[in-house]
């Protein structure tokens, strides 16, 4: 065993995520190691925790980063507020959809699965019916940007269904957050998590989250205890309260939290707005390009992401080839497909650092070149 | 809302964890962000899981870098293995034993509850008497190094007479891998977590765990589902095997990978024994120190941490005021007491990189200024 320390390459990262992290964040992350008790450290995670609800859109104290991906912070709002009395719809409409229900069985919930089609936004009025013939119901949890096919719902419209049914919202953001229009408040979303990297470009590791007044008092008058340790919400705002003196929880990932710190500051310094129409600026540069390369989307323009572009792989070509190719002559990552689109489909990730039109050029170009070389 | 960018200053890390990161680990992190399936970082994933093998001195097969913290990886190590049916003697002599009881109460097992003194370690005749009334037993769980006393227990004692009794064997190794003596195989340990942020010397957020075969069948033999997505190791598995396909499960924490690869090769460059004589030689240092500033330490001598050192704080001195002090005049942290000796005990840590002959001088210089003014 003679191994030798890690030089990775200088990728274009255009896939589903990781995306591009910035120079100034890799800066960040590698500032020195403080304590997490730190006063110093507790002040920025004020910060953090400030600067997440500007990019959420929401005034709820309860919001901070998890320490953990966006499927801990998945499980993390459902364990917290489901218990197995529960009736939970869930929309699916792609693989995290899927996960969403799976969450709610290893709860021991009653599910309502409402299946939508692959590459589709959830249909509200689907939504609406199952409602009405599920008065029980108490959760809906949809995905906002579904990272497996580049569908994105109107969540909006969904929360204001739930909402008609008292019921209380779960939202997957982790595609969405920093990417396109997303006010957690004004739509009235209970639960949000999402990812850090994706359109924050921040390293991944991390989700940030997100709970209503409503979740928290759901969460403060449960009958029997949460089923995880580490995601006990309860126990984590003890951690990252700014009131009085911290509660110990769990050590937090303290350098990923210098980055996540310096990416929300790069959202910040942009605007909120400003990034999401550079987003869909971006994504209508690159559907142009993709037309003119005679690659179709497989979502509909009105239903589409602008930071993940799921376009149809080409009768002949052969998936992996091309996408070992790109990675090989231009260090260019296209991400695969997933679930019922693995190989089927790429997607191309235009994501918050990423989002630029030297990546789109490239892209395009390395696209062209392939495509003429393999079929 | 005006914020900057947080540059920390550069603190000296002797308190309970995070300990000292080196350059080369925080230079590592700081590389740039490629794919978590991108065939480079698989196979960087590859070394680290070998590493972590020395590390844990094992060949378990299950053996990866959780991606989240230490209590997490407890979590894990919890849910994986035990069902509601399931008797558990919990051995707890500190907060993380606590924290044990508190997974095995959440998964709804039978405790059995083993309490014994702070600042003690485990009493093996204890369980060996309490295994006897218990033969519905099925697992053993206790922490080697217990982070919020400073004791540690015989970990290889423990675990013969668990294997006696036919029990499974859980072990918190936070604190311990890397700093003192621990086989993985040769003392028949079925199940361990630790932490990066002790004696790795890597940044916070990754859990090194391992399973021993034995722990699989039980896992590949349960009757209910893990109940934890998340933490399920038989999809984690499928994501760090090496062997065919990886199967996406979540996205792994890159760059903190690149750190935790850089962190085990310093470990595997000094030698694991090596490391551990280490921290032992850098204890008796300090120890004859604090000794001559007439600081007790909690631990009787042949049960110490040499990499975390606790010692009473004499009558008359403001705790929260030293440690402000030290932090403040001379950058360098040392921990309070946690539970039982909050306010009573500090924690002074000589963990992996930290643990250098700089670090105790400084530790004991700044110390001796400090009483002598604030007595």
């Amino acid at each position: 065993m003679t191994y030798s320390s890690f030089i990775p390459p200088q990728r274009i990262l255009m896939g589903p995520g990781p995306s591009d992290v910035s120079p100034q964040v890799l800066s960040a992350l590698a500032r020195p190691t403080i304590g997490h008790l730190d006063p110093l450290f507790v002040g920025m995670m004020d910060e953090v925790k400030s600067l997440l609800q500007y990019a959420f859109q929401t005034s709820n104290e309860m919001t901070l980063a998890l320490s953990a991906p966006g499927s801990a912070g998945m499980e993390a709002c459902f364990v917290n507020l489901i218990t197995p009395d529960d009736t939970v719809v869930v929309c699916q409409n792609g693989v995290f959809g899927s996960r969403m229900s799976e969450n709610v069985k290893r709860i021991g919930a009653k599910l309502v699965l409402i299946e939508g089609e692959w590459g589709r936004a959830v249909d509200p009025e689907s939504l609406d019916a199952t409602l009405l013939q599920h008065p029980e119901a108490k959760f809906v949890a949809f995905v906002h940007a579904e990272t497996s096919t580049g569908a994105r719902s109107d969540a909006k419209v969904l929360c204001e269904i739930a909402q008609q049914y008292n019921c209380l919202t779960i939202v997957d953001a982790v595609t969405s957050l920093g990417g396109c229009e997303l006010k957690v408040d004004e739509w009235g979303i209970d639960a949000i998590y999402s990812g850090s990297q994706k359109c924050l470009s921040c390293v991944p590791g991390i989700s940030p989250i997100s709970f209503s007044e409503k979740a928290i008092e759901v969460i403060k008058h449960r009958k029997i205890p949460i089923q995880s340790w580490f995601l006990d919400q309860s126990l984590v705002m003890g951690y990252w309260s700014g009131k009085g003196k911290r509660a110990y929880h769990h050590t937090a990932p303290v350098n990923s939290l210098y980055a996540l710190h310096e990416a929300l500051l790069s959202l910040k310094r942009e605007g909120l707005e400003n990034a999401w129409k550079r987003h869909q600026e971006m994504h209508d540069l690159l559907a142009k390009g993709l037309a003119e390369l005679g690659l179709d989307f497989v979502v509909p323009e009105n239903e589409r992401l602008a930071q993940l572009n799921t376009v149809y792989i080409p009768q002949g070509i052969n998936d992996e080839e091309v996408r070992r190719y790109l990675l090989n002559e231009y260090n260019l990552e296209i991400g695969a497909g997933l679930g019922k689109f693995a190989g089927k489909a790429w997607r191309i990730g235009l994501m918050g650092y990423g989002a630029r039109k030297e990546n789109i050029a490239l892209c395009l170009a390395a696209l062209k070149e392939v495509l003429a070389t393999t079929s």
